[in-house]
């Protein structure tokens, strides 16, 4: 098999690292915009040639679609428009639009939505790496929309990445992702926001910052080229989501406010809770 | 030298290993009114006995107050009370109201208050580890109302768990922790009680959970008994850090509600920075 992967990123380029490794396509056909990302990814070895978008569609069985969702969006009818029996997915956070985008394309059943979830705050070809997707899960949204042979040939795909299957419509997709990752993102880019800004005044605030710190604000490094349209895309679930949060928020001050320890301490046993679907 | 360390838990506990392992002390007298607590230290060999206050004071030429502040606020000046040479410190994670218990005390010279910025989200002796500190910073606080023995004593105490001195007043420490470390505990338990909401009717939303969602939740793990103290003692930092928070969670919800890419964009992009100040 011949495969194409559009964009060669932080997913794009990890996928293209593991697919390739554990023998599931014997050649890699890099397409990317980004002139210094393709030519990373072809002198790192992540792909075995690069080419034009034209060209890729045409020598391959198989299409991964690994760039921003607001790209994707435009770019996937673009490219069920030149496929004739190549198989079609995508790895973008968001779904709905992306599906609505071909609902009514002749060759809809060419084409699998799918979200690898899996990731890291870094971008770029240069963070690409194996094993960025073992043992996590895979959404992979109305099937039944897709054909037999793009269901069994991108199940294949994410079996060979050691991903976790999961069946999602693409709105209720959507609506989830927004609660266990979108708004994770909010919360870290919102809290460096308030510690820099904080910072203007105070020079040495950083030597204080601990584990703790680190790890709640580590996503506030993710790129606004990725992120800024999936917050768009799933605008409508994000900002519920955020108003939720605020919510919460907004329980502790008052408490806090008051000095209502039973309160302070209700809040925190209860979300102690996510200890149960921690690891 | 013989050291008292008073309460058992995560911190407590991983000083009386590295303290021991290190040479800095010969024996390490472990008091904490939890039981369990205390037998689980005596048994793990993280201390090498067990004493009631009293008879820990008068045996011990330095005393470790490892407990939640609240206690601490309550046992620091009954312990000055009790001490002739003895030299007090404490690991809280807030100073001021602590250093206001003992300001008249005429043993005050024998205290040195000290954050150490280190932990993880877990608690108790089972939580204590080797190396927990090392490489990260401590805060001294008021250090010139404290005399030059416990100036020393504790400087070499905190030398020894490789612990870099940062010295500040205790107001100035007490803000700067709650934009450093207490407001990341608030975004993470809220962050919980956020998705715990939600899956109140959603079966599956935590197949979803990947890094990002584990990383950013990770302190809602923490313990209430260390930290409804620490808001309490700390509210009127905490609350005003929250408003921040709150007031850049409002700004990305305005930004998503009307589609605007471009101050979306320019949000992500400042958060961006804090970058330059994360490993």
């Amino acid at each position: 098999m011949i495969t194409t992967i559009i964009g060669l990123g932080l997913m794009g380029g990890s996928a293209a690292i593991d697919l390739k490794k554990r023998g599931f396509t014997k050649r890699i056909i890099g397409v990317d915009n980004n002139v210094l990302h393709a030519e990373t990814a072809l002198h790192a070895g992540i792909v075995d040639e690069i080419q034009t978008l034209q060209d890729a569609v045409a020598k391959s069985e198989l299409i991964i679609l690994a760039i921003p969702v607001d790209a994707a969006v435009k770019m996937l009818p673009l490219i069920l428009d030149k496929v004739d029996k190549q198989i079609v997915t995508d790895m973008c956070s968001t779904k709905e639009q992306l599906c609505l985008s071909v609902k009514d394309h002749p060759k809809r059943k060419n084409y699998l939505a799918a979200h690898p979830m899996a990731g890291t705050e870094y971008s770029g070809p240069w963070a690409a790496k194996p094993g960025l997707f073992d043992g996590k899960a895979v959404i992979f949204c109305d099937t039944e929309n897709s054909g037999i042979r793009a269901n069994s040939t991108v199940r294949l795909l994410f079996d060979t990445l050691n991903m976790r299957p999961v069946l999602m419509d693409a709105a209720q997709h959507d609506k989830h992702a927004a609660y266990v990752s979108h708004i994770s993102h909010i919360s870290s880019f919102a809290l460096a926001l308030t510690v820099l800004d904080q910072e203007k005044n105070e020079n040495n605030i950083f030597d204080l910052a601990s584990g703790g710190f680190d790890s709640t604000v580590r996503l506030a490094k993710s790129s606004s080229e990725m992120w800024s349209p999936i917050f768009e895309q799933n605008a409508e679930n994000v900002v519920a989501v955020i108003e939720t949060y605020i919510k919460y928020l907004e329980n502790f001050k008052t408490a806090i406010q008051e000095h209502d320890t039973d309160k302070i301490t209700s809040l925190i046993l209860s979300s102690n809770k996510i200890k149960r679907v921690l690891s």
